[in-house]
């Protein structure tokens, strides 16, 4: 039984058990992970009997390579997807018809009532997300692929960089490096903060060349046939910078090699924590005391983490107010940062597996802050 | 009065026909449009009296520079923006809320009953779309310089070509360029295809090089200040292929200057006949029936053209079917395209402003299948 079939028979169980006739997917990523189509535009109906996809002939050929084993009903020209797969739930005879309530919206839900008329939605909330938090080994293997190509790209963009480059020079040299590397896609558009600019975790590009810091933050990612990873690194600038040129800008008082270490302990406290079963609030919590402890609680903004795969943010959530127990199969980042206003920022990504047994950082970029690689 | 006043007027008065106390802006572009704030993750409630940003505290900053005359509620770190949006709603006394329903989720509406307990959402369909389908002159300038960086971007990718060069090359190459003349990113993964694979009007890239067509078809856009370019321009490949190799993988039997200039003559039909009131279909049909009685109709499988703007697509749509008419203001994509299973495919892109005397072309780059530039 391939991969596909496996995720689509977890999925009959939920169906089964709320005394839905059929599912229908709209959610582009969920159609994907139930059936291994990359193409977009396109509806998944299953129902205990069928699994059909709901496509157009653009995509005809495709369907027929990346999914064979599945049922097609492709669209005419004058009809929508969702007519399409209305026609397809009505031909069913399903009554009860599970959609996807976070991604279907309230004027599709009303134009149903129309295309299927004898088909009764009932919201459904999260079931595939659920499936999609544990990765199978196929998953685990195409993320490790993301994440080699994200490191490759970073290799590249190190050891090119020129000191008169500025941070949207660099996003582009970034982006450029992951498709070199063998990537689909960036799998977010990098963040490239150099100076106290990285005391903004989400800090767009400016034309703030790099000799203008003392230090560099980047957060990428890569794509690889749909698969993501995320990391990030901060690193003593590159360059030898005469000292009144450094400090122009950024606040003195805090010293970039301490204010690293602490972001690598707390990092390490987090990965130490990982194991199935642990409650994912708990790992937030591991780094959040170091760095707390360290004098900087007020400096960590954001959340520890989240789950990655498919999408870049997914589930489980790893932060604060997290509910999310984890799972052996879940793949989460642990990014913890030190932002000071006016000084900058560091943080440092990582991507780990959790086993039965403890975490597997499936990242191998060095995390030094002078070279990075 | 400014561009955001003016638009959040215009749709005031929507509000008050509809007798709604409020509209719930949630679509991430509409806020954008209403408000001028370019960040992401914030609602925007408009009512009579108020017009209230809610947004978190990373965007605190931006949002004063950005929109500085309207009231902000920043959310806080324990709550979501619904949950913050749900208490704006509640503290304003509003009971009939406006909200988009091809954004809002069921999911989302349906915790809006906890949020906001003593507001009734009211579904409202396309009443910013509506608006932003009419460019003001601030918007057809941004337009115009999104469409400079695509051009330059093109005259880069151009004259940089080599003949060894993979469709996953030109793709990264392309968007490369779209960041070196200015833009901020790519207004979405651009097409490249080589010879045949032309013939799939959204072919993915592959590793196929240059050298292996007698052609390259291109798409690509820019966006630049949150708009954006779409054009296409298809090529004799640039370099002199022996002809043995030449048609390896194409069929022979078309001629690819005739074809050419079909598709040429084609979208000129097309640009003639844009007008303030003339129906969309119209335009569709101009180009359609020169390229139908050349012979090769059944090889056009894809509508005219669409809207463009803060979205690649927006309103209005351009095709066979389409119930919109031309208004001025609208800037719309003309892109026919010829498209020859095994042979390949030729498609030509411009980006027009309807006007109330005609079209205006506002892209510049010539057509020539030489060149294209």
């Amino acid at each position: 039984m391939n991969y596909f079939t496996h995720r689509r028979n977890s999925l009959l169980r939920d169906l089964k058990k709320d005394n839905l006739d059929a599912l229908l997917i709209t959610q582009p990523v969920n159609v994907t992970y139930l059936t291994g189509f990359m193409g977009d535009s396109s509806y998944f109906v299953l129902t205990a009997k069928h699994a059909i996809l709901v496509s157009d002939d653009r995509f005809s050929q495709q369907v027929r390579e990346e999914c064979p084993d599945l049922e097609v009903h492709i669209r005419p020209h004058n009809k929508t997807t969702p007519e399409a797969a209305g026609e397809v739930l009505t031909k069913l005879g399903a009554k009860a018809v599970g959609v996807e309530a976070d991604h279907m919206t309230m004027a599709l839900a009303e134009a149903f009532k129309e295309y299927a008329p004898k088909s009764t939605l009932a919201p459904v909330r999260g079931a595939v997300e659920a499936l999609r938090a544990l990765k199978d080994a196929s998953e685990v293997e195409a993320i490790k692929a993301a994440i080699r190509v994200a490191e490759r790209a970073f290799v590249m963009f190190k050891s090119t960089l020129r000191e008169t480059e500025t941070e949207r020079d660099m996003v582009a040299a970034v982006e450029n490096f992951v498709r070199r590397a063998g990537g689909d896609c960036t799998a977010f558009p990098p963040i490239v903060a150099v100076g106290e600019r990285g005391a903004l975790p989400h800090a767009p590009p400016t034309t703030k060349p790099l000799n203008d810091g003392s230090k560099l933050l980047v957060d990428w990612g890569a794509v690889l046939n749909g698969y993501r990873s995320d990391l990030t690194r901060t690193l003593k600038s590159p360059f030898e910078i005469a000292p009144t040129r450094r400090n122009k800008s950024e606040r003195v008082g805090y010293n970039f090699e301490k204010i690293h270490d602490i972001v690598l302990k707390a990092q390490d406290a987090a990965i130490k924590t990982v194991r199935e079963g642990v409650p994912a609030k708990d790992v937030d919590a591991a780094a959040r005391k170091v760095i707390t402890d360290a004098g900087y609680g007020e400096y960590f903004t954001h959340g520890l983490g989240h789950g990655i795969g498919l999408e870049t943010h997914e589930a489980p959530r790893v932060r604060q107010n997290s509910t999310d127990t984890l799972e052996s199969g879940m793949v989460i980042t642990i990014e913890p940062g030190i932002y000071i206003p006016g000084w900058g920022g560091v943080r440092i990504e990582d991507d780990v597996l959790v086993r039965r047994d403890g975490g597997l950082v499936l990242s191998n970029l060095p995390r030094d802050w002078a070279t990075g690689m």
